[in-house]
């Protein structure tokens, strides 16, 4: 039998929390993953989805994340910038916490931050993105990774895939969302290409020389490339200073040193900046957010796309008819369920 | 005759204003204008240096910029946004009207924001940038323009050439700072392949039917490209949302609706936010600033260059032998003076 099942957003839930829940993730922790997980497969993001449940039952089991992590939130009263330290577990359960402070901060002095320590990072930033939009405000969110990218010009991996997100409010539609790697291609794609024995486009990645190379043998020992060049090698380089050294964490040459591998979840901080629209544009023309929907009308009447639009499409399949997955991704859920860590290397 | 002559920073400042003055504008107008100008000067930055001057004094002749202008600040207690409204003069007078204030509350709450309205942009953000790191503060700065880059897969010109800019203090040396276009190209680049009868590269602009071109002259009836794809256009939205509808001003199809040209200086506004690594930092292991230049060491290290590495070589030149110019931009200077807005078309 190999028939397809559609589980609702809640069954599917509902199982992914039952695993992290087995593997000895307490309850936050498994909430917050399993919200995560769920968000990626509804919105056909795949990489994001179930996929991803063995890498972080893999960095529990090397001990590079606390399954029973508690984070612990600094609201910082009179200052814009609220702290949570995540207490060594997962960045998304520190999110959930931080939010609602965040937000009340932002409304109250216009823009404000949160900044999550000592997290090991999951999935996409999407999701917290999407989060600060729904309370009305716009939000840049930032954070390093591995040590994989060189700087335009540079010759040694100094840089992560360091991902840049941004999110716009809407009142009748999915929020303005984009978040993206700072490198041009993503790790993955460099990997997928050497299995399947293809050369990579020319501009994705330097060899252990520096040297540019279209060999994905060789750019797995060199260095992937930044997007758009010495600017996006620019924002790359920012974020390393904003999302990394300002905030007190590590940075993507000290993330792979203690990590040793870019197998698991990598642990440093984050960086995530809110802003109150209704603050800024308060006595000038206008309504901002009707002001922006002009904008976005006339880039769709310009025949471009608006970023996203692909996950809500697919997210508002899934809110009614359920999400779609296959027999052996069912067999996988609860081969990850019966053996928890065991599951895994 | 045709000898170089070197004037001390100080001598062209005394020069450029001297031109300004007898133009009508004021004294702030004038001094916060020829302090960008001399600047742009001392760091052999010429496209944004006394070249600059005819364009200011077009932008006063045609009555879209007030000369007399006097910006009132609001410092908005108890808000981390400072607000501050040109008065339809120059933004560089209203920022560094702004620029203390901001200071203060970025130092009291560690983020804060400073908003310039109805303002006329002049010249590039990095003297900008570079003021907020003086402060000890990272600053990132960002502006619409006119509309003529069109969003990647788009074919009408909806966005600006929409500066991005980024400033990190070091405490002995010249701050790390980028500032650029998000757009591949700037317009004066297509406009200067045009006058030499040169194809542009590949990838820089597409005609009026939204095709791919390397013309200069359809180019130029068409739009240009955003940098790095949909990366960089996603970019240049965010900018359009925070750097003009946010803040309650103008987006770059309405700056080209109220001026009607792109050759005069554009109306808009300015969002500067900055944050201070001392406040972030605070309680976690590691100094920020020390951390940081091991960071810069690395980069340099492993071959890759700083940002703005050849604006602060000139400016060490600058200061110590003075700014040269040629005879004929020595007669330029002298004829702006003697002529006033007599002197532009």
């Amino acid at each position: 039998m190999t028939q397809d099942t559609h589980l609702t957003i809640a069954a599917l839930h509902a199982r992914v929390e039952a695993i992290f829940r087995r593997a000895g993730l307490n309850e936050r922790q498994a909430g917050a993953l399993s919200r995560v997980i769920v968000a990626g497969e509804r919105d056909a993001c795949k990489s994001h989805g179930i996929y991803r449940i063995e890498g972080a039952l893999r960095t529990v089991k090397a001990g590079k994340v606390k399954p029973d992590a508690v984070p612990v939130l600094d609201a910082n009263e009179g200052s814009a910038i609220v702290k949570v330290n995540a207490d060594g577990g997962f960045a998304n359960t520190a999110f959930e916490l931080g939010l609602p402070v965040l937000a009340e901060r932002t409304r109250a002095l216009g823009i404000a931050a949160l900044v999550i320590n000592d997290c090991t990072h999951f999935s996409a930033l999407w999701p917290e993105v999407e989060a600060v939009t729904k309370a009305g405000l716009a939000a840049l969110v930032m954070c390093p990774s591995y040590a994989t990218v060189a700087p335009t010009g540079g010759t040694r991996p100094l840089l992560g895939t360091n991902p840049f997100a941004f999110g716009w409010p809407r009142k009748n539609a999915p929020p303005y969302v984009f978040d993206f790697a700072t490198s041009v291609a993503a790790r993955g794609e460099i990997e997928l290409h050497r299995r399947a024995g293809k050369k990579l486009p020319e501009g994705w990645a330097i060899d252990a020389d520096g040297n540019p190379t279209t060999d994905p043998e060789a750019a797995l020992a060199g260095a992937m490339l930044p997007f758009g060049g010495h600017k996006g090698s620019a924002i790359g380089t920012m974020i390393e200073l904003l999302g990394a050294i300002m905030i007190g964490d590590l940075t993507s040459p000290e993330v792979l040193d203690y990590l040793g591998t870019t197998t698991l979840a990598p642990f440093h901080g984050e960086l995530i900046i809110a802003m109150s629209p209704e603050a800024f544009a308060k006595g000038r023309p206008g309504d901002p957010f009707a002001r922006a929907e002009q904008l976005f009308e006339a880039i769709v009447g310009g025949g471009a796309r608006l970023p996203s639009q692909r996950r809500f499409a697919a997210r508002k399949v899934s809110e009614t008819d359920g999400i779609k997955l296959t027999a052996a991704e069912i067999e996988q859920l609860d081969r990850l369920l019966d053996k928890g860590l065991d599951a895994v290397a």
